[in-house]
């Protein structure tokens, strides 16, 4: 399916293309009989709301990937502005026990860690991964969510740079 | 599949939690047997790098969604802040040739509309169309793309309002 084009543009090129468009930053949990884990992610979209289900993608090499298929559930936790040291936190390669320490974490449905004063947490059962390239497209169904309703602001990664978005 | 779940949280909490994530603005294009399309898009997001491919999610029931699959092509238009007024205008209720007025198009190589002055743009040609609730996920895979070198600050929609995002 992916054979025939005949100059498809290469990673760097497209990675340099994607840093252009601005994305939301969440730290992605799951726990349960494979662990505890988490990751920083931005590639997660909104799919839809009857019955509400959003998306993730994760690379198969990530240390993350195979514990959170195998606990089945995961929770997206979306960063607030003043998170951009937990974001970086959970990008190192870290034992996941040490991503999660200096900050406050509880649970909803699902068990999977839900970030304390995240702007939104959306927790999830997975449904479907869809294997493209390198990467699992994990379709998960909202079950449980708790979200912010003050003024924060939301934090943005572009131009591969961290950015506060909002009315301060 | 998506049976057996005892509550799920209602699509109006959804979408007010939705409301606090942050997402860049997109006119999705597309041009071919079945006419030149275009509407206004958040949930966009890159997938794998290796072959660069990304997702589109978009509402079985808009105008726009047999055309984009019928012609096999789209294209990502990535808006920079200025380009508010057309995000505007590709979310009405109008004809599309309409929609296009009033911007200068291009093409690159699937022949759908290439927005002059984009912060990205991604050529795609489809390679899956997937179904999950009210909503296609439609994959494809970037075969041409351009993308702007200069410091233009990205559109990002938040809170249910539009913000610039970027270094001024």
């Amino acid at each position: 399916m992916l054979q025939g084009i005949a100059s498809v543009p290469v990673a760097s090129s497209f990675r340099n293309a994607m840093s252009r468009v601005g994305a939301s930053v969440h730290i992605v949990t799951s726990a349960g009989p494979a662990g505890r884990v988490g990751f920083t992610a931005s590639a997660v979209s909104s799919v839809t709301d009857s019955p509400p289900i959003l998306l993730v993608c994760v690379n198969r090499l990530a240390s993350s990937h195979e514990p959170i298929l195998s606990n089945g559930v995961l929770c997206v936790n979306t960063l607030a502005e003043e998170q951009e040291p937990l974001s970086r936190r959970f990008s190192e390669k870290i034992p996941f026990e040490q991503r999660f320490d200096g900050a406050d974490w509880g649970t909803l449905r699902t068990g999977s860690p839900v970030l304390q004063h995240a702007l939104a947490s959306m927790d999830c059962r997975i449904l479907d991964a869809l294997e493209y390239g390198t990467h699992s497209v994990i379709m998960a169904q909202v079950i449980d969510m708790k979200y912010r309703q003050d003024r924060a602001r939301g934090l943005i990664y572009f131009d591969r740079c961290y950015h506060a978005v909002g009315s301060a």
